[in-house]
């Protein structure tokens, strides 16, 4: 019997004793961060699958897990020999994980760690089981070798770069609060409230801290409670535990947490207690979203920056393949190297993709050490990445084209270039959302029967989180709503493709940020200002697919490119530029 | 002491004697149809405000009218010298009327005509109240000389322009309502179920029958009963009466009705004898936005007719403004009889809106017997108007140049041309709604910091309501959710506009039709069908504001335009008519 399925035995045996009919274990840490750090990687050590998200269940008979599209293909090949069955979240097929557990939990008890599982899915899964154990968390009991959680030095982010003391913050997020209060009719009107939360982005605007405990989120493990008149933040240390709720021995009249974002345990907590749980939207989200003048012009600095060093890869780039080895693995050391000079550098803000010809029509692809393609004077590579910088967060994709191009390949780099221009020259009045404006992007593509997958675009953090809301760009409408409104100063990036499996991918991707358009009679317009100085591969457009108009908008931007970025660049790269920034 | 003000004092007797604290009363028929007979004008009667729309509430000691933007000065005026409060809903101080009312209600006892009041709206306002009078309307207890509910003759509509049997659509209800049944917690699988319904669109469509009861509206006043074996449709005569609901002596496993749809006093009969309520939208209102192959065919045959009726009607004026007397009512009795030389000619589908210069910057416009203002050869004329026809309803507004504009009104005419085309050219993949291709209307107007303040199109019935959902066009998302995706054969207008107080307004307006554009690897895409076939006049459209792709979809619309409508206008119109379709 395989290793996995020894573990899987032992689950059961647990379960067992502790009377649990239907066990489940999310890819998450007690903040239900996007980037999962070793220590709570426990689907992996139970089985085998790696990839970076991931649902499983276990029955006293059967064991599920739910691996999306960008690991079908290596969720098969990991749980190969294992009792386990994979689910391909996101087939049509296929149900969500959320309501296969709901199912498999009717009339039986669910259980799961709480510390691990948001409030609102933990309520949601919950809600037709007979009875639900929360407090288990079933694979640490087996894990002997276990990683502990590592915790990395915290630093303050200064006034110069966060542009608000923590103070101040606090003071607008109080505001917010006991409007919530008074707006909820459970809400008790005297002052005195707990608020709770543990999602670490929110944690890091609200106290300007940062550290580097998750991969790729500069954030500190911390929880953090926020009262009248005092606030606390427990990091390692200092208060840091997953009982980090009963540190304080007092009592509120109204208890505030924001039920998606903070764990089960923690609203179960206060729940058993009768407390009353005012569910409200994190208030930071919103206000960290919105970027205040002194995290514009560090994020423009930043970006700018990490700019010049995407340029200088591309040149590097344009002019070496075919000529000496590299791959898919190698171009992103020789990426990050560059921007490793900076001297502001932290991190990466995520996996770089790093996708040549047919792999980048995988959205999401990871070269796998020893797989690694070799990049050769022909084709496209796609290069999705990004950096952390004492002073912004980057994330900026380019296609670069190093042979000939087909005519098809080349009918999408420029449909795919017109789409961004489009977006990027958007003006909307205030009150529209990214459900509004993702027409302008897709328009082109639209017109010729293509579409691409995706959204069109996310949020991203101020030397935080690459993916942040609470705004985004989109066509579908959820169900559970729209996204938020865009509001002067949410940064957001703007990368519409086009993908076809077996052939290629194409993406471009530019960070832009919602600044002022007029004031008219008629209300408010906003525009978005461009943040990425980048050139569009030049080699990869073909005029025939372009209006009058997206020349317009192509020979501006790149003109923006060459004006903005020249003093940033080194002098022998110059011509290069000029060339590659030029009118068509 | 007035008229108006005795009349309330004798509503305040009688709520005094009743034990009603408030009495809420609202201009709508049984039905919730949008244009409401005399005999429902209890607001008329009662305040002589005599406006389409508008609420009243009184209490002991005031009175409240609430009346939109298009009757603020009419209000103003029919209120005066009696006590009522105007409220000028829609004005950002004002709150919605259900919010006045909930508030103004909360702890008293709410009274009001539980068979003119829809069943979710009653619920809403009556969420605070002490208690709930719903079945005296008192303002037709006092309301000696009370116009009769007028009945016309009901006419079945031919197979070969409805497309599909009553019974046929009678089982795809049916289908729809056992699948609620099924879905809902609380559904009783058994086969016993009553499905009630009021609204008379519905109704009209489902048992393929017209009538002239509503002003515009070419319904029959009816109730319907669905049940699984058997349907029941009560007309005059034939069971039609406030009490409708209790005409058959059956019980009922499932009781199913749109409260959206349905009036208070049936839904609380059922909720009262503690039917437990499965509350669904009308399955027929996207069934019969769905227009089937019949019903194209035949409404596109009237658009056709229509559009030549507009065009005769657009020569004449522009032919004769100036030189013969002319003024908003006698043009719209102009049009109107030429509308008549149609021998399938019903009746106008709305109140023509015939606006000139000034006036037609209130969307809403209606001139006023004696006060209407004198057409000239200046300025524009802005005429939205629309036959109810035997196989087809229409809804078309042009705006004619008469004089000399100025540039800024040349600007403005032009600019709205453009944004009507561009959505008529919009291509988008299947499940985008309204909300999503809006953006295409609007760019060229955003981009100029300019916008109308209403939504850009609704959907329209076949010989049926000139306004019908579930889809429509605009940008906001409302909290209550988003339109209804678009799908094959759904009819929606388009009809951006700019208004200017005190100096012009604008709207050109096409109806369309969703069809199918392509099918790819990438999805199902949709785009328009143009139905209607008038110039846009070439009088008023400046091409320094056309990009080059606007002047081809202009030019190409007036081939079409030409093209199509040739054969239906006469001899001696077609030249003029090729002048003001040339490409330009």
């Amino acid at each position: 019997m395989s290793e996995v399925n020894e573990r899987i035995k032992q689950i059961r045996q647990l379960m067992a004793s502790a009377g649990i009919d239907v066990y489940y274990i999310p890819m998450s840490d007690c903040h239900n961060s996007e980037y999962v750090a070793a220590h709570f990687r426990c689907i992996s050590f139970l089985t085998g699958f790696t990839g970076s998200a991931g649902h499983v269940i276990i029955t006293k008979d059967q064991a599920w897990l739910f691996a999306d599209g960008r690991y079908y293909i290596q969720a098969a090949n990991q749980l190969e020999g294992s009792e386990i069955i994979l689910m391909k979240w996101g087939q049509p097929d296929v149900p969500e994980p959320s309501a296969f557990v709901t199912d498999m939990a009717a009339g039986k008890v669910l259980g799961f760690d709480g510390s691990v599982v948001n409030a609102a899915f933990a309520r949601k899964i919950s809600r037709k089981a007979a009875g639900v154990i929360y407090n288990r968390d079933l694979v640490g009991e087996i894990w002997t070798d276990r990683p502990a959680q590592e915790f990395s030095e915290i630093w303050e982010v200064p006034l110069d770069v966060c542009g608000e003391k923590s103070e101040d913050k606090l003071k607008r997020i109080r505001v917010e609060l006991e409007k919530a209060i008074e707006e909820d009719p459970k809400g008790v009107l005297n002052g005195s409230y707990g608020y709770f939360l543990n999602s670490l982005d929110d944690i890091a605007w609200t106290f300007n801290i940062r550290a580097n405990d998750v991969p790729c989120n500069p954030v500190a493990y911390a929880f953090a409670l926020i009262s009248g008149g005092i606030s606390h933040l427990y990091t390692n240390g200092k208060g840091y535990g997953r009982e980090w709720y009963k540190n304080e021995d007092v009592t509120f009249d109204n208890v505030l947490m924001d039920t998606s974002r903070i764990s089960y345990d923690t609203y179960r907590y206060f729940a058993d207690q009768g407390c009353s749980i005012i569910d409200i939207k994190n208030p930071s989200t919103l206000m960290k979203a919105k970027k205040n003048e002194t995290e514009k012009a560090c994020l423009k600095e930043a970006l700018k920056r990490d700019s010049a060093a995407v340029i200088k890869f591309m040149h590097w780039l344009k002019t070496n393949a075919g000529k000496i080895p590299m791959d898919e693995i190698s171009v992103d050391e020789y990426l990050t190297g560059l921007r490793k000079q900076d001297d502001k550098f932290l991190d990466r803000s995520f996996g770089t993709i790093a996708a040549y010809k047919e792999n980048a029509a995988m959205m999401h692809y990871a070269a796998v050490p020893g797989k690694a393609s070799e990049i050769k004077a022909e084709g496209m590579l796609l290069v999705d990445s990004g950096g952390q910088y004492q002073d912004g967060t980057t994330d900026i994709t380019r296609t670069f084209v190093l042979g000939e191009l087909t005519d098809e390949e080349k009918k999408a780099f420029t449909l795919t270039a017109a789409s961004m221009l489009r977006l990027l020259d958007a003006k909307f009045i205030k009150g529209c959302r990214g459900e509004n404006v993702d027409y302008s992007a897709r328009q082109v593509m639209w017109k010729e029967g293509m579409d691409y997958k995706c959204g069109t675009g996310h949020g991203v953090g101020h030397i935080l989180n690459v993916h942040e809301g609470p705004h985004n760009i989109k066509w579908e409408i959820k169900e559970s709503g729209p996204s938020a409104p865009f509001e002067e100063g949410m940064v957001v990036t703007n990368e519409p493709g086009v993908y076809r499996e077996g052939k290629y991918g194409i993406r471009t991707e530019n960070e832009m940020i919602v600044v002022p358009y007029m004031e008219t009679e008629d209300g408010t317009f906003l525009q978005f200002e461009n943040l990425t100085f980048i050139p569009i591969d030049l080699d990869g457009i073909d005029k025939q697919y372009l209006t009058e108009e997206d020349v317009k908008l192509l020979n501006a931007y790149h003109k923006l490119v060459y004006d903005t970025i020249e003093s940033y660049v080194d002098e022998d790269l110059k011509d290069w530029l000029k060339e590659y920034t030029r009118e068509i």
